[in-house]
């Protein structure tokens, strides 16, 4: 129950465990069109170029930046937080020129501040992170898509909490570049970092004036080798696609709609839970994710003892805060397999025997000083 | 039996099955070190810098130039085929001056050609590879080694087909910076590129005067999370450490010199087999590796025709020649699991008859088309 891996299916762990075929065997060749069908079929997009990169989530997102910037570009990122931070890092060392639009950590980014960036710059990409993992801040895409087109620019989104966790719609939002992660709400391991290109941002990244600085995740090579041509680029990880093949599988067969509702319906489980016994979740009212919650550290507890507790004792892993939110958040997960009703109360009555418990010490400690002073 | 990835051993396959722990879970931590513990053994190294990258092989490759090469750089790289070539586009993407020492596919760099070179420029790293996956040639690295760091420079080593099938020697050697790949004589899946950077190379990575171009790529921030710092980078990719961690496993208690001698014997025994039925081994002789076979395709033969009835109908499968080699040689994989005598048995068994077969057909038509005229 932290904020991922989640757990992962036993079909998935099975189909982690067949024995291999080569990478341009006909049977694997088959499972990557299935795969990006069904991949297309989760983002809901037409987009011709989707495919998992061969890497984690962090490579999703260079994979976007190294493709679409150029050396002197402009580029308007959100930052909220661990991820939008990261957006930034990435994107200079592609040589771009970065305007940062910030908000505190744990609220989302207003279109109104992407309006206002947009009067003092022209830039090619406006980047944001739709669900902060990091905080469990959740940012609308409609408004700041097309306040960026407007603006001539590209949308790139960070879609690896909440894809197949709740509403992601690439086509309808009109994103041009997109990234998620497999160990999220999609339940496969980490390992592959599921993206797409609009027709519009393949447009640009075939029409750059300089090579890709990255040869790996070059989108031009990459395109021949997931495309009809099955030109050799590298050795995809043959048994983390099983798995996502497996994976996206069970993603379709609950139904995207059905999978949205049950990650709310668990979200406010624990909502209603924490607050009968008196606990919050941090975060904005209304922007609340529902794969990733941020409950608020009661005053005066230690949150890595009870963290450590919960591991030690109940075999439930939660996150810690990040940035100026550590010791302030616990991070709770509810992604993919891990998002059901049982796991809500086991966490909540674990969480309360914990708590529960130091409490009792604390009095304890208090009357047995009252005693001796 | 193509080039990999090889077979995997039904305990690794097990191991990939296993439930997800998180990636900062302790017990994940433990196996983040026996996994370093082993790896180093496997490259008989001490350097503390040694783990797997998030990866493919081609990932290693990049992360071994992105991180010792600033723009400006001059590098010298052995071109004898895919992966020297490879090597050449990785190192021009980091805005390196690139110098190549050429030999015709097949054949090996000689130390003499870098001497030759190493006259004309004083580049900041020498690369070659060790293995050349696609056409088995096997290029002895002592004296390279000794000529590139008589000339200041670092060294760079491929061993993607080498490591864990024949003798790979990191200290010994003096290597500077050389990666791996997960799917070949490790017998794990692909997904991991095992890498070790020497003391000096990590001064060169971390003296560098520019940042390293790839976020997820860079040394520094990397060293962190693979140390004792444990600062969250990015997901480690669980499974296939589960799996590498049982894969090294393996291979240390088989023992790498047996695993060495296995490999040479189930090469030895190819060699003959092949040789019993009038065909040949293509390559340099004294310079054939024993984990890639390269088989010269005899005249007249459809090479293409060969290998998908071996695949089938006898359910093998073999790789095809690259680039000048296309169509005129075999690659017959003998790494990891997949070098045994039953499967070079069958393959020899498989090769004959559709040979024999094909022989046939061709004499038949021959008789039937002198018939007719």
């Amino acid at each position: 129950m932290g904020p991922g891996p989640s757990n992962v299916a036993p079909s998935v762990l099975k189909a982690m465990a067949m024995p291999l075929v080569g990478h341009l065997d006909p049977v694997f060749i088959k499972m990557m069109e299935e795969i990006k069908t069904m991949l297309r079929a989760v983002f809901q997009t037409q987009n011709l170029m989707t495919f998992p990169v061969s890497g984690t989530g962090s490579a999703g997102m260079e994979f976007c930046f190294v493709n679409l910037i150029e050396p002197g570009d402009e580029v308007l990122i959100g930052v909220n937080g661990v991820f939008g931070t990261r957006m930034c890092d990435v994107a200079e060392r592609c040589g771009a020129k970065v305007t940062k639009v910030e908000a505190p950590w744990g609220r989302i980014i207003e279109a109104q501040q992407i309006a206002d960036a947009l009067k003092e710059s022209r830039p090619k990409l406006v980047a944001i992170v739709h669900a902060e993992t990091s905080t469990g801040a959740w940012t609308p895409v409609e408004e700041i898509s097309r306040l960026a087109h407007d603006a001539g620019a590209l949308l790139l989104l960070d879609t690896v909490t909440s894809l197949a966790g709740c509403p992601v719609k690439i086509d309808e939002w009109q994103v041009d570049a997109v990234y998620s992660g497999t160990q999220k709400c999609l339940s496969c391991p980490p390992g592959l970092s599921p993206v797409s290109l609009s027709p519009r941002a393949m447009e640009a990244a075939t029409r750059r004036k300089t090579k890709v600085q990255s040869w790996y995740l070059d989108v031009n090579m990459l395109a021949a080798y997931w495309g009809q041509e099955r030109v050799y680029h590298h050795t995809a990880p043959i048994s983390m696609n099983y798995a996502l093949h497996e994976a996206l599988r069970l993603v379709l067969e609950e139904g995207l709609e059905n999978r949205w509702r049950r990650h709310e319906r668990n979200h406010l489980a624990l909502k209603s839970g924490l607050e009968a016994t008196g606990l919050v979740l941090a975060g904005q009212e209304g922007h609340r994710l529902w794969p990733l919650n941020a409950v608020q550290v009661p005053n005066g507890v230690d949150e890595a003892v009870v963290r450590k507790k919960l591991l030690n004792d109940f075999n439930i892993e939660i996150g810690a805060g990040l940035g100026p939110l550590k010791g302030k958040i616990w991070r709770v997960g509810l992604m993919g397999e891990t998002s059901s009703l049982p796991n809500v109360k086991a966490f909540l009555s674990a969480l309360g025997q914990i708590l529960n418990e130091s409490g009792r010490k604390t009095n304890a400690e208090a009357t047995s000083a009252a005693a001796a002073a």
